[in-house]
């Protein structure tokens, strides 16, 4: 791991997050506003919701994946492109990697769901399963590295997907640019890391917040100690929040983040049901941490302005959180 | 009832269309429109969906109430607005009466679900619960104005409510005017009535289509009886859609309508599950119809490019129609 000062000074900056935005414009959706006045008067404070849930494939992650893609010169890029992801990050490479006509390969675990392999496959993606370990994973991504010559992309840990993941709040502070503060989920903190970035360099009096389920806190607790503490035992329906930061992320995020709140699962599954039933839009547990913050009264946002990135939209139909 | 040619004399036009627009363009969200690669690909047509569950109020309701409600005079205003509906015209007319700081009195069956009722309390409307009668509705009506003085809102078979849900359509094909087709639902015909006016009025080559259940289709019929047919006994789940025309709406929808499809309730479901799986939007089973059309193949638009108006969203998630 480098240093800190070391991984600041390479980090993306707002021009990187402007170059970013005109490199996938033309790809990737820019996603509409929406606001609530009963969800204001729930969480006192005046929300405007960035919905990243109506990307085409569903999530911000088309953002990170298609800036990495097309960052790629021609010879790298007719190579293909190689990730790890058993959730929508994989399918998001596998859906830029097809926009620009090269093959990609998602390595996933064995046991993650039919139906997000099939998410994979039908993008023109090519799974490859591997055991359900942090080391087999490591061994089935060098393996294909190897065999094809492709380029590995991150699911977050990388400059281009954080410039990327950044062009969504600069979005968001362009069409509501009086803004006190913004709050992103924060998993392996690609998303929150793009957000710091757009959101600080835009305007440097507004705050910045991560969203994290109390189940999976390990950015708290790393910004706590001053050192990445590992995610090991996730506990949370928040599928998309159970990875540990990187050594790029959690450089960006202690630089550039003012607090972490931590939501229980019931306010998870509450403000999920919450942003189907007032915004009509179909969230994902993980795109619902940060206005469960709210509900727990765990951010210092009352009577503010806050911006909310809905991160995504995926999930199985066939049985809600909510339905026992 | 009046004769058709009179009526048609009397029906808005394209410039009352644009005024309503004007009149309610800082109450009423410009929704946006989304596209689905996947959809398109199901349908065997490039769909454009025009997104009205993203009112605030969730439906495309909020359009023609608001053009009501600030139609009136300062002094038919100030005595307030009626009107029957157990749906979503009547949570619209309380939305728009409450912004305009006037009351407004919502006649309900008294078995209407108490969600329901509870939507027109909270947007600021009086709850009045009838028998689930016609008869019962009407009395009640006349005797709320008796009382009040107020002005009735009819949920369709009125000018001012026609034009605003044309409004609607006026939106989507702005925003994507190379459109061979639109595809509204139809109940009482408001929505429909106000984007074929809107529609033929832009571009008259334009082909419009009713999309309706099989179960409740007395558009339909009555389009092929030349004369309304009452819709007796409807049986479907778009609960929205179980209205009969009114005088108004059929002598619009006979004049400027090319076809009526009709669709399974299994298509309804199915349709209904593509849009909260493809686009992530939380839609009702009356806004899912028109889809349901094309997936059973019921309106001749293979290959063209189709505007769809998805109505709206509120429904209850307790439990969803494909779960058993």
């Amino acid at each position: 791991m480098a240093e800190t000062a070391t991984l600041l000074e390479q980090a993306p900056d707002l021009a990187a997050i402007r170059a970013a935005r005109e490199r996938i414009r033309t790809h990737v959706r820019r996603t509409p506003l929406l606001t609530s006045p009963a969800l204001d008067a729930t969480c006192g404070a005046r929300l405007v919701f960035k919905c990243e849930s109506l990307q085409e494939v569903g999530a911000f992650k088309a953002r990170g994946a298609t800036n990495a893609v097309l960052s790629l010169g021609e010879a790298d890029a007719a190579r293909g492109v190689v990730t790890h992801s058993s959730g929508n990050h994989g399918a998001a490479v596998a859906w830029a990697a097809t926009r620009r006509g090269i093959p990609s390969w998602v390595v996933m675990p064995s046991t993650s769901p039919v139906i997000k392999q099939e998410a994979v496959r039908g993008f023109g993606g090519t799974v490859r399963l591997c055991a359900p370990t942090l080391d087999a994973r490591e061994r089935t991504c060098a393996a294909v590295l190897a065999e094809t010559g492709a380029t590995l992309i991150h699911p977050y840990n990388d400059w281009r997907v954080i410039a990327g993941q950044g062009t969504a709040a600069l979005e968001l502070l362009e069409d509501a640019p009086d803004l006190d503060a913004v709050i992103a989920p924060v998993g392996g903190g690609g998303l929150l890391s793009g957000t710091a970035i757009a959101a600080k360099g835009l305007e440097r009096s507004i705050k910045v917040y991560g969203a994290e389920p109390a189940g999976a806190d390990d950015a708290f607790q790393s910004l706590r100690a001053g050192r990445i503490v590992p995610q090991t035992d996730p506990r949370t329906i928040a599928d998309g929040l159970r990875s540990s930061l990187g050594d790029k992320t959690f450089a960006i995020i202690r630089s550039r983040v003012d607090a972490i709140g931590t939501a229980s699962e019931e306010a998870i599954v509450h403000a999920m049901r919450l942003l189907w039933e007032k915004l009509r839009l179909v969230i994902e547990p993980s795109g619902a941490v940060p206005l469960a913050c709210l509900l727990e009264r765990k951010l210092p946002v009352e009577r503010l302005r806050v911006g909310m990135i809905l991160s995504g939209g995926n999930l199985d139909l066939d049985r809600l959180p909510w339905q026992s």
